[in-house]
């Protein structure tokens, strides 16, 4: 459960290095090098195609069309954070446009992650500042009663803690704890070094029935072949 | 409730002045200046990108699955108008494709907006007919059941009277009663003024709390910082 | 039901000529020409904007959160093929991704249609190997229990036999029996003779509503025009 | 569009006789009978099982997650009327309690329509008040913002005008329009009247084929029996 | 895909036997029993509470807002049967209530599947005529076009053959093939005489941990305890 | 994100008095007492009716499709607490039958709360468990995959710390954190306190209008009444 009316100003970011790095792995390699956890649901889409970002998480939490602690949360954003917003509700608003868009970009911010709505999303591409949200809404919100910024909080399902990296792109958006940010970038890493050799492989037309040594298992489990 | 089987030649349309200006202010802003009512339900979303506009309303009551009024319709469309269609019962059919769409737009119709679905929308956008809709479908529709044309209709949870200015973007569609279009105008243009000396202070790395002043506020709400 | 187990090497597909032509139609118009039976629900999506396709069904049955199938389909693709994949329950992991569309390329697949999720979107989109799907998500899969090849499947609540061919396009997909493909064919074909001849009145202005001598059927269902 | 902050204290409401025999109908034959419109979408079902009612709107126009409006609604109600409340934004919070429906009931409400969510259902049923909603939600609201009571309002896509007659039961709600309220209840007895001699043919085996004539209009349309 | 405007009237119907006896195992066993195949999605719920059927299938396909061929279905059914009925689009449409219902039950039949709305929920429970559907609406259908009856149909994403058995209770729908009723029926009555054993031990206070013998799994999968 | 693979088997529970007694005021009253924080998500519906229970949280993270560590989370109930638990990534099925509830019964479980699917829900309603769940599927679960007992997991979009109380009826499910338990305890007494007096005015025809002195600030908001 939530503490609410509270902004942690000292929050404890995962390691520079590995939060940058881990964007040029992409949420889908990241998601598996840490086990399959931390992925927010896939209703979270981007409001733009083709960008990948990662940054440390500045978390704020919103009440139910009420966009004010988006305003307190931007005086936290420092140079390669992200903002990533939960709210207490449901909720379709837009709570976010160009005008915030601009302060957070001129703050540092690389990006916006929001369990609600945006607008101005033609101003926001144009702006090029990437956003990934549950949906789009012309609809603006009030100012009026207090959420948190930097404390834990659920968007889309999955946990984030203040300074936890994200990592999103068009596949969606994953969570990485600070703890543990440099050994997911390693197994990213070796992942990726891995599947290299095997799309060249796949290319070729091998099949991956041989590439993974996959027919014995499968005549094992019973698979029968009919002519 | 609805009145079947009628079609309303004569209709108030807004001012033109005011439904041509409007689509320069787009849905957001437009929704704020009224008073944040109008807005149809998010969605409504558009089958292109980047395309704002504005017009006033001939109202179509469509029947599931059942798109002959579109054709009655067709006649009564005026230039700077575009075309809004409600159904009397959820249908995700194809309604529309490309030959009413060379059709509408020979009569000088702006767009469409749509309570289910369209088709050929790949052809709508290489003729660059703008549409929102609530989803795609290859599935066509059938002539044999009467609805209404120039009637009050709901389309995605809005009441839309023949003649009203709608404003539909990216963002999402609004509509503006006729009658006060021309306040609307103002007061958008009024919003918009004041929002461009704004984006020039935020994109300086001036917040929102100073800008709006709003550490009291915050303060006497009760946020605390925590170090 | 289904036959779990078991992989069908032989199939019966499609005439290669009209599994060929009935792209260029697209999915609404081979909808209609075959007596609007066999669309997929269309909340089945491309991953791409403005890409056509169409071939023979490989179908594949996979259990879900499980890509296994998807390998042993690979080796039955022929050139000329898509792979249109069902699930024994409700799925949105990405199942799918630039490993094996480079699989299924270099296989000769056109394109895969699936009733779950897939991930790489980005570097599939690069690629051009088109998809159909329910949803996007970064979330992998494991490979641990049998489904079947080439039986018939359920994909999007449509029944695909292996060999029919399958029509995709922005507006949806569409599922042609191969017994009944150069029928459909000839059937899309003159549909199509007839609309271009329709497009050009519409563009000049001519309304439905005599093209299609449609104002004595409103006027007998009791349409009214007021003024 | 919504005219906000206004309370009409006169109202025409639907002749009385009529609004109170039309629940004997109950929603199903009351749609039929008046042309098949003026129904509620699906989502809004019973929190009671084998309630019917019907009886007079007082409209209101609810915002997102305020209840103000239904306070100034209650001192609107004269026996024999139920309350229709819409909102202007999409939101499921529980607006209406145990508190409210004991101020309503004492005020001679006879149930309540709303599209959004109730609370203390448990209450509300052991207290015999009615209700349909969109959902059931524990989280309450604030009391903040004007909407309106007896203005034109969308509930859940249909438009009803305040003294109206709103018929409810298991199988949805439907709006008679004060005007044809009279000639709705007269075409539903004759309706009712006509369906008892069929439930005694039918009981006795007789096919709707037979009674209905229809083998011979399926011949027409083609149907063909295959032994 | 399907064949439209017939009807079988030879079906194949799954050995009766099997067929009643499938009814007490209930969904949940019989689906395990058949090897996790075979389950319409979970949208399907019954109308009513705690009821438990099972029998052969008369299948339907229906169009639309149409209910023409339960007509045609009627005369179809022979004691023992229940009808199961999909759509070639989607709709929420009700298209069965208590005249059907007193047909359906005069011929014999023990439920209906449908795979869209049905209506006169109250009267229909009051029978005690059994029904399963996505949805309840008051919104009644035409009888216009042609479907087809005892054909190969998908119902909420399973498909179903004439004469396979369906069971049905409040956990959902499971479609049994005509040619494995008898073996399932076996694997069935077998899971359960196994599970009366173990409902006394977990009673008595065993943990499944030490019935099923997974300590040691779990340890070798690394699950660790923490005090 | 979580921690997988791991047991915490000493947990810190909140304070017995206050965990039992929060059960007499319910969801509502508790959410509102606690500031409207902690709500689950209202897609949590009981699968009983005019059931209400309050219990310490034993919680589980569940992996989708696999119900192996609520055999492992068995063994960690003690008297007075009830089982939470959520999944990695979307899931429908039935995670939770009879066997189960028998198992969690005997260890003194008081319900189960679950962001998936249960089965056998006749039984369990026969056995007077209680359960509130996303779904309900006759589809069951393997028990292949690790997830972890008694770490924070997000449950319908609240974060559940292990030994937080969980109140839960008709209305939903709140979470209220262990350390603020007998604070919220006390504010949801002095709500109820107050709720009786004003029900006896409500019942007397009192007006909210006039019991909340809401005339004047609903004035000064602008409202206008309009004869």
């Amino acid at each position: 459960m939530y503490e609410l009316g509270v902004v942690y100003r000292n929050i404890h970011r995962a390691d520079r290095i590995a939060a940058d790095a881990l964007q040029h792995f992409g949420a889908a390699t990241v998601h598996e090098a840490q086990g399959r956890v931390g992925l927010l649901k896939p209703y979270m889409r981007p409001i733009q195609h083709g960008v990948a970002v990662s940054g440390t998480a500045v978390t704020v939490l919103l009440q139910p069309g009420d966009n004010w602690m988006l305003h307190v949360a931007a005086e936290q954003i420092q140079e390669g954070d992200l903002v990533i917003a939960g709210v207490t509700a449901e909720c379709t608003d837009g709570y976010f446009g160009d005008l915030l868009a601009t302060s957070f970009k001129a703050r540092g911010a690389r990006a916006l992650i929001i369990d609600a709505g945006v607008r101005d999303v033609r101003t926001l591409n144009e702006m090029g500042f990437p956003v990934w949200s549950k949906c789009i809404s012309a609809k603006g919100t009030i100012k009026a009663t207090l959420g948190s910024v930097n404390i834990p909080v659920v968007c889309a399902g999955a946990l984030v803690h203040p300074g936890d990296v994200i990592v999103a792109d068009d596949d969606g958006v994953v969570c990485v704890p600070a703890a543990t940010a440099a050994r997911t970038l390693e197994a990213a890493a070796a992942r990726e070094a891995n599947e290299g050799a095997k799309r060249d492989k796949f290319a070729a037309g091998v099949l991956g029935l041989d590439l993974y040594k996959m027919r014995e298992p499968l005549a094992q489990a019973g698979l029968r072949y009919i002519d």
